[in-house]
């Protein structure tokens, strides 16, 4: 049965999500699907950007490490984030970005069990997560980096594998992994797993204490909206906290950074992962970019995101049937975002984002459209499709301006 | 000849760089003598901050990484910071922190020539480039790392060294070292020089290219004003560029990286350093921090710095003969900061914080005075001798409040 444009507004009016769409900026006219590229500003963030830098560097200057709370900033955000991937307070901290972290745990790891010299991962895994592999593998004496597809996963871990790395929510076609029996089926094997949150904090379910998970990183500037390039964080399971160290051992990870001693001794804890002095700018962009999940129960959310991509592909199948969805059909094989395959991909993503709306291409033939649950309501997808539907029946995506490329494509 | 109020408020009225203090924000009725530490912030960085918040950010979104040059923003910058170290400006970059950058430096040189298995640095160097320099020692087959004091590291650099890892000006006492004479004999001996410039650029003339330099990183919070934590720069001499490969492999030091294939191919030139995503909202802090040396000629900025110390040194001497200055006579040996020996330099240090004096301590019981020539004035530095005479003379530094720590000491 069709829905219709009443049907989209009265399931918005009895959305118990709908009042936290007023805590975030929207652009008038702009629907935005491209919240898991980067999220939308937090309307808070504005004045405690203005006031981080005004009256925190501007007048308190160097006091604000102790004054202002800098100093405890990525372990009082680690914690904060916590909450949202159900660990405990002290495994997660923020710090640099989800490359230098991977390298940081993948390295700790694999020199942790160096008997098992295998770090095992799934081709068409995000890129950098493979890059960031590759070099540690090839710094480790006796590692290497063994890249499967997907299905040949499970029967090739095994009694050498050291470490398998997985993005939880795949960047492209949203496939999710089963976290609690990827991570038993690793732990049968003597293995441990290192997941890739960056496709999922914020927006799917993650019970990482739960699922027995050991090591996790995860990206700041998507579902949790902390900005541009904002930190991202890292999590340790608690027992392992104490027996891996950094390969990056900055001042801010030392057990007393204000000591200066020549000798290095980690910090303990989860605190020994900081590397250098991190940015306060960004770092409280995305304390805001958390503290506007205040309130938000995760379940809610999800249940928002399921329904938001029900609706998207349905009215897809019936107004833009030239489009393939190649995201899983099941909620619990899935993320919060929803891609097709189109020929030209590329170009209707030009076109769309020219008229208003904003989704992502991903190469060589995908458009990616991210559901964020938090600030998106129905009507937005209805509309979204419906103007897809225009673009594809006139065939404008075919000008000429909207084959042209820019550096980020 | 004792210099009087008046004769510092004459220096004042002639200095040529006077009207750069108004790029600033100077706290009204403040001596701060910490840019050494976390420079103070810029007018414009204010109006600039606000502009990346609400309109690149809030309105533009993801668009911005094409439209507002975002995805340029770590080499434009950089290449503005190569005007105040005589690079190129394609040789530096800005990326990540001083310590992540040392580690791909490190690693990246060491791996290149691995038949020369010896970091050689000095002990009581900034301790992040030692537990940095430690724990690239300890993954790089064979090498390792050895800290001699400075008086043996001449006699100590060999057939052996690798690398020679120092800090161009001295965070505690501001020893500066001659780069062109350690550098051409690093080279004599077949290795390569690998320069902190942290406590340098921005205040100390620094010439790169013609002193010979290969490789050096530097901080954007101190003298470049870039805001707390900001991020930091690395320079690669073009010569060494494609034949050096970071350990941490990035998908921003992608040749393509929005091609998303799982091999790693690293990006032409200085662009490989980069590894995550970058925070724009500190990249702009810098930037802004950066742009307040517009018009500002190096030369210059060291003759004031040059002047101010004299003063303070001379000053001290007379007014506050009990503290021991450790800071070196001769200009061309030294920084643009000055160290004071004292038994109870962290009681007196908080003491004149508390009037209004910021400087720093330096355990065990140096207190630090950064004299940064671009915002302040041959008054400030009177005016804090003063009122540090006063703090000695009445013993007010003995009350209990002053021997408490904060977490940043």
């Amino acid at each position: 049965m069709s829905v219709g444009l009443d049907d989209v507004r009265a399931r918005d009016a009895a959305d118990p999500l709908r009042a936290y769409r007023d805590r975030f900026v929207v652009p008038e006219g702009l629907i935005y699907l491209d919240g898991n590229s980067l999220g939308v500003l937090p309307r808070a963030t504005i004045a405690r950007q203005r006031a981080v830098v005004t009256e925190e560097w501007g007048t308190s200057l160097i006091r604000s490490w102790n004054d202002h709370g800098w100093i405890d900033a990525p372990q009082r955000v680690g914690a904060k984030i916590a909450r949202l991937i159900g660990a405990r307070p002290h495994e997660v901290i923020v710090a640099d970005s989800v490359s230098v972290n991977l390298f940081k745990l993948i390295v700790s790891a694999a020199t942790l069990s160096p008997e098992r010299p295998v770090l095992l991962s799934e081709s068409g895994n995000f890129h950098t997560d493979l890059h960031i592999a590759s070099g540690a593998a090839e710094l480790v004496p006796g590692m290497r980096l063994e890249v499967v597809q997907r299905a040949q996963l499970n029967e090739r871990i095994g009694s050498d594998t050291n470490l398998l790395l997985l993005t939880h929510v795949h960047f492209k076609a949203g496939y999710r992994f089963d976290m609690a029996e990827v991570t038993a089926r690793a732990h049968a094997a003597g293995a441990r797993t290192l997941w890739d949150l960056s496709h999922s904090v914020g927006a799917v379910p993650l019970h990482l204490n739960r699922d027995g998970a050991e090591l996790a990183v995860g990206c700041g500037y998507k579902y949790l909206n902390g900005g541009p390039g904002a930190p991202a964080f890292l999590y340790v399971a608690e027992h392992l906290q104490d027996r891996l160290v950094s390969p990056l051992r900055g001042w801010m990870g030392h057990a007393a950074p204000f000591a200066f001693t020549d000798d290095y001794v980690p910090a303990p804890g989860i605190t020994r992962f900081l590397a250098g002095t991190p940015s306060i700018l960004a770092l409280s962009g995305l304390e805001s970019g958390v503290d506007a999940f205040d309130g938000v129960e995760m379940d809610a959310l999800w249940a928002k995101s399921i329904a938001l991509f029900d609706l998207f592909a349905a009215r897809v199948a019936e107004r833009c049937p030239e489009l393939i969805c190649i995201s899983p059909a099941e909620p619990e094989h899935r993320g919060s975002h929803i891609s097709f395959r189109h020929p030209h991909a590329f170009e209707i993503c030009q076109a769309l984002i020219a008229d208003g709306v904003i989704g992502d291409f991903r190469a060589p033939d995908v458009i990616r459209f991210g559901l964020t649950p938090l600030y998106l309501g129905h009507e937005d997808v209805w509309q979204a499709v419906e103007r897809m539907r225009t673009i594809l029946e006139s065939g404008r995506w075919r000008e000429e301006r909207f084959a042209v490329r820019g550096k980020v494509t």
